[in-house]
């Protein structure tokens, strides 16, 4: 592919229209995700509570500018104000939930189309973390780290609501707690919005703007179909535990022991660094 | 009642000045709610903790008002800034919980207090709910969804802080949710507030507009006295079993389980849409 | 000390610069108190959940301003935008926790050097307090209750977000709530928010408006040094245990026990008024 078709491709992602099919695939995934989050009681749950199952699917598919708008001290419920999207978000949860026999579930579940929807997921992640930071680029040019948070909310809302999604379907799960153990898409929706700032604000990145865009939306897709098809849950953890070797303690720890200083006595210094 | 005298009759209601007769019906309801919700440990909670009993008395009456602010942008504290309704407030709050001999919640729980500030009550909801319609309307024209929200919120928000308020006591019930299991406050909110929006953005209601308020608040305070003096508890009931049956997966779930099919094998298809 | 070099002082102390050493003293005590907050369990969860521990310190460095921009519709990111603050706060997160050899938290826990970080910090809570009256004051001029709460949560903001701090390290302890047992750090905000009120908005206080403020620094370093070297926690307690008395029931309830009418028949009337 020579570099000129390359960045032609790259100038037609980042025009991409979003609606509806985008918005589709989205909302396909976060009624899913509600779904298989409610386990074997869904079904039945479903029946008895329709406008809490509604409400939490609502609350999944807008997560991120419900979030970001709640933080930057705008209208949380601004985003419900995009009928065409509130009405795809609510056909698809009736889909997913109610056809008769549950055909519809059924199809979601089809490999191929989870593949599909979870590519163009990806595409529209991309999206969102880059509008997201455009918008507190705006609204705080020289504040780095908030248009960090927003990117990083925007990208992964819903990994920071579950709480308020399964409060809302009256389950309470405190230590589920994103910052806790942050997933794969918190992490990328991050580093993505590292690179989106880079690029926004300093000159360290040279690429055509379009480039630097493609090249997340491919990263996004590529370890989205990683993930579904072989497995690979989390590329970022071996750079992690480098990362919490030097900076947070774990070589000093090491060394504090060998020289029977021994702060981390109760030997949690071996499990350490696992996890985050 | 010929025709003429009834709109006048419905002209006067919608002008009636809420201030302060119907506040301290509204306020006397949410001490009364706040004192039976601690149950029998009222009179102790209230004496070693004077500040988390008034501040969640207080949460209870501008409930509607801090929540739909919080939804909207606004800021949470305005409602307080209504000097008048905050001294009505704290003083029911007193009477109702520090009266010597408890002379206040005596005379508070007396039947004929209790269904005038009721039904007293119900018109100030519908004035609320009209309000809120009108507030998000101003705000968001064509978002049909987020009027009904606000005006549900502003109808019944002490049910939707509910969570909150105990909090704010110390008790953390996260299975109340009033998603789960909406009350018929809420339900009432919701319908009026549906009436109101098409009133407002529709031709499919020909009543003058005045009529339509006056109705409103006739089936509120309606089946608020048949709740107290005849104890039902839900009219809509009927109505969202036919929905949930015919909407909901009801009769798909029969015929499945008929066919043998069986997605709900648990047989809880049974006592499905009980409740909500 | 002649009133002339006095008032003199107290011109000074009005205008001192905040940043950085003062916000030094704030950050360190923050994040000395999420590490004592953690518990034995520090060492291990700052290697563990780095992210975590770094947004919860953050937190509650920030929790005075983001609290109160919550409240008043503002954003709550906000005090983010201040870079300085920013990087003094994480810098300090980084010693407190990450040092080789634990060497900085070992520093910052040395008597001297906590009592003057201790002793900064008070008199930067006098100027948040006096902050925030004077910000809730341009937006609700006559609402006194609202410039209260704001000077209030500005000034002890920290003992507001405890429940959602410990949240985001996977930690829920619904009945750790302020307003249950406000501590004496709310209590003498509360008492320095109505002076810096009364102060603004009556006659009432004659003294120049320097002296006011700086007699309010002089009380909380003052009450703060004795808490830590003599370990006198609340002057306010004998206080509130007459006024609950005389306002809160506490007269009554011993009168109608008294006259066999017995409101609080289970006994508790004596263990009342203990706590709050």
């Amino acid at each position: 592919m020579d570099p000129e078709a390359f960045l032609d491709v790259a100038n037609q992602v980042i025009k991409l229209k979003m609606f509806p099919f985008f918005d589709i695939a989205h909302s396909l995934l976060a009624a899913l995700a509600v779904r298989e989050d409610l386990g074997a009681n869904a079904q039945a749950f479903s029946r008895k509570h329709p406008l809490a199952c509604w409400l939490s699917t609502m609350l999944v598919i807008f997560a991120g500018g419900m979030v970001a708008n709640g933080l930057l001290g705008e209208p949380i419920l601004a985003p419900l104000k995009n009928t065409g999207q509130l009405l795809v978000g609510t056909a698809v949860w009736y889909v997913v939930f109610y056809t008769p026999f549950d055909i519809g579930y059924k199809v979601a579940k089809f490999l191929p189309v989870k593949i599909v929807a979870s590519a163009m997921k990806e595409i529209y992640r991309a999206k969102k973390v880059y509008d997201g930071v455009g918008h507190a680029a705006k609204l705080y040019p020289n504040a780095w780290i908030i248009m960090i948070i927003i990117g990083t909310l925007k990208g992964n809302g819903a990994g920071f609501t579950k709480l308020i999604e399964r409060l809302i379907r009256g389950a309470w799960t405190p230590t589920a707690m994103e910052f806790m153990q942050p997933s794969f898409y918190t992490k990328a929706s991050l580093l993505a919005s590292i690179i989106f700032v880079l690029d926004k604000k300093t000159d360290w990145i040279s690429a055509p703007h379009a480039l630097v865009y493609f090249g997340i939306v491919i990263f996004l897709v590529y370890f989205k179909l990683s993930s579904i098809l072989l497995g690979i849950h989390d590329p970022f953890l071996p750079l992690e535990n480098l990362g919490c070797a030097i900076f947070f303690g774990g070589i000093w720890d090491s060394l504090a022991k060998i020289l029977g200083r021994g702060q981390a006595k109760d030997g949690d210094s071996k499990d350490v660094k696992k996890n985050n």
